[in-house]
């Protein structure tokens, strides 16, 4: 099991996580690669159906992880289905963890009906971009996460105002590493409307780096040092699967075991 | 606290339960009596967001409800907003049990946000007729919340097969009396477009007749043991307020009090 | 353009019309084939977003249809997103008529921004077998469609209380034939949960069959006679471009040319 | 009927326009009191369904409009309903265009079921400020406009820069003043939560003052020049319909009459 290692550190567990159950109804999402990913990753976002996600698939989503061993998590959006959780919506950070309370109680209550705990939550898309940067959002958040549950991990990235107010708080973590998004030198991703898919060899090769050297390197064409606990590869990045195997083929190379994170969380530090 | 008591006893406690939350985003329902309508009752059924209620409107609720000492429950109900969850939707009753485990969810992280935990549940309108006449349903149901909760007590009425099966698997009940709907003979309720109010005096003379001789006077004029642990007046019924306040006077004077299930419910027993 | 057949004629001309429009938001439906099915058919029932499409989609397939020379038509169905139009919801034919108009409306207005008009209404789903079975619900929509355009055409099947309703008003139809669905000696579609695709070929042959000789195999084994405008083929049954393709080389090799219906529409007559 | 006048000229005939339909599903709006408010006005804001709105209120709506003689108009707003659309949602232009078209043609559709046409367009709530803010949106949706049907007026501030794009692309416009809503000196409308009712006799002098003299006061206290064409009060502005009699008896007072748009719209000029 990862723990929150410090930068330039080489490590030898890596958690590895992914969106899953972002169906809706009808419709599969990308690739519809659930089944092929889910053995592949040590942590499941399941689309708690806001912006995906309805609960028939989060009933089979959560089973579909409990097979394979899989560490589970709520990945709350905002109320957005035609819009995927990507679109900003400007609403009061008291509203948005509600909508964020609700979600993570239906996916908890999955969870219990098949025997098992949460392991993590993760916001969705423009939610969790807008958590990153939005101070009064992520302490209404971690607030209402000590009153629910103070030791649920709460996925974000090293350079938000999330992990900050995580680490004053006492929430534990999980730092993200985006394996298939770009970073600029602020340690933010970079959103860019991709055309193409990218090279499972290069995002391999990425992530290696990352978990070896600690660093990875910019838009900007530099490298910056960076903290992570988790490597994120989105399952509707197209060929996200190859993306995934060529990942887990490069650390298993090196060493490096992909492991979800059993056991009690720990406060967060900074 | 009632226990479930035979047919034909007098009653000195008894549950009066009512729906709770049902507005949406800007839209209030009925007369939007729910301050005035909390301090009065002993349970509160509240909605989950399906046929009605929103995060936030359930955070307030739940709030509400700790405030004035009256037990929660999840109220799910069919997917339709626009048909308030009075329009049976034509579903597999594993999807119809998806749809509420998704709902009881969302009321319990509420809860738990509160410091509460989850007193019931009861299916909204024509989820709860459809539960009522439908044994798949209600085996699904009361199977998932075994697994769930097994102490979860789950309101019914005594002639549904709901009642039966929860019997069966060792589910706890909460028989219901329905004050302001008329039965008939097969001791189910009769589902009239009424015109016009309920008179309060005869609401509560009903009640308190039900209460002490354990009878009510169906539509075809005769009259009908009835068995029952809770007595629901519907909080959109118009002039509820008024209905349950000359009920709970009517109630008070024949030293009836009114009391939720505080403490662990058994099981059901037929 | 084809005329309303009687039966047991040969077919020189047929309509073809299928689904287009079913994505919604982000997610695509079936094989994701609008593209290449559009310019094989010459009918399109365009979803009109309360089963599936939505604004982006709907304005996105109009323009497809327009550069194809596909004629459009509405395709409105329950107002049901997760469960696809496919589950019945009990509401009054009038407001089940009020969804449709709402519905045709948006699709209109598409068509208008596009410099087109429409062709024709056929709902979706539950909502069409609904209205092929209840005269009500029939009775509405010509009554509504007779006030708004008595000049839209409404597919139907020949066996439908919708077909006998329009020929007693006198709102043109489009009878239709369905090529990959079984028929059963009422002349009605047996609706059955098939594992696998359809042979493209067997497809194409009972297609051929019914154009050139007006009967179709059904189920009891039994050669039924059958009238019809129209063939359906659902974009969303797997293999659905390859059944398209092989229908329509087997027309076009015996002569039968594929075509819409151009020009005014004339009212229906059984 | 008032045609676009110029500032500082007395008026002796003017719009008043409320909204109308924003109810959903079993929930009223507000007081409830269309059916008290649409005698005294006479232009109808009709919600279309994506910030409040359904498919029978919209019916009904029209058949009211239609009984009073009021001109009738869309009101779409953005896809929220829990948020009433006042919440902004951060979606491409030619996006939230084809979300007008969608509700513009569901209105349309319901005009023609009762033989009436369309009057007029008003963006609802957070999505006309941010076409009033934003060129590319007003730009997007007036050419919309010029391509679906170049007569029919947009309501708009003369403020806004809906109104410039509408000027010079030729749209008809009609000027709002806001009798509910306080003003600053840049001529836009001030967002205040405001505690408590307005009082009727405040409102209606200020329109008064504005019908006669061409000026309102603004928040920062000094008078501003002001050009409208129609007077909006907000149907769920607590106490509407007494500010709508007030102002209605303070018009008449002073022998200005209030009426729609009839007959054909000119193109807007600055």
């Amino acid at each position: 099991m990862p723990t929150t290692q410090g930068k330039n550190v080489k490590k030898t567990l890596i958690d590895l996580n992914s969106d899953m159950g972002e169906s809706f109804g009808p419709w599969a999402i990308g690739d519809g690669v659930d089944q092929e990913l889910m053995p592949l990753i040590s942590s499941a976002n399941i689309a708690t159906g806001f912006h995906a996600g309805d609960p028939n698939i989060m009933r089979k989503t959560v089973l579909l992880a409990r097979e394979n061993g899989v560490g589970i998590g709520a990945h709350p959006g905002f109320r957005d289905l035609v819009g995927f959780g990507r679109r900003h919506i400007n609403a009061p950070a008291d509203e948005l963890v509600n909508d964020m309370v609700y979600q993570l109680g239906a996916l908890r209550e999955f969870a219990r009906l098949a025997g098992m705990t949460l392991q993590h939550i993760k916001p969705h898309g423009a939610l969790y971009m807008h958590a990153a940067r939005d101070e009064a959002l992520s302490r209404a958040l971690v607030t209402a996460l000590q009153q629910i549950e103070p030791t649920l991990r709460l996925f974000c990235m090293e350079s938000s105002v999330t992990f900050q107010v995580a680490c004053e708080l006492g929430q534990p973590v999980a730092r993200e590493f985006y394996a298939d998004r770009d970073y600029d030198l602020s340690g933010s991703i970079v959103f860019t409307r991709r055309v193409g898919a990218l090279d499972p060899e290069a995002v391999a090769a990425k992530v290696l780096r990352a978990c070896t050297e600690g660093v990875v390197r910019t838009v900007e064409g530099q490298d910056l040092a960076i903290g992570f606990d988790s490597v994120c590869i989105h399952s509707d990045t197209p060929g996200a699967l190859a993306l995934v195997q060529a990942t887990r083929r490069a650390l298993a190379k090196h060493g490096i075991e992909v492991a979800g994170f059993a056991g009690a969380a720990a406060p967060a530090q900074p």
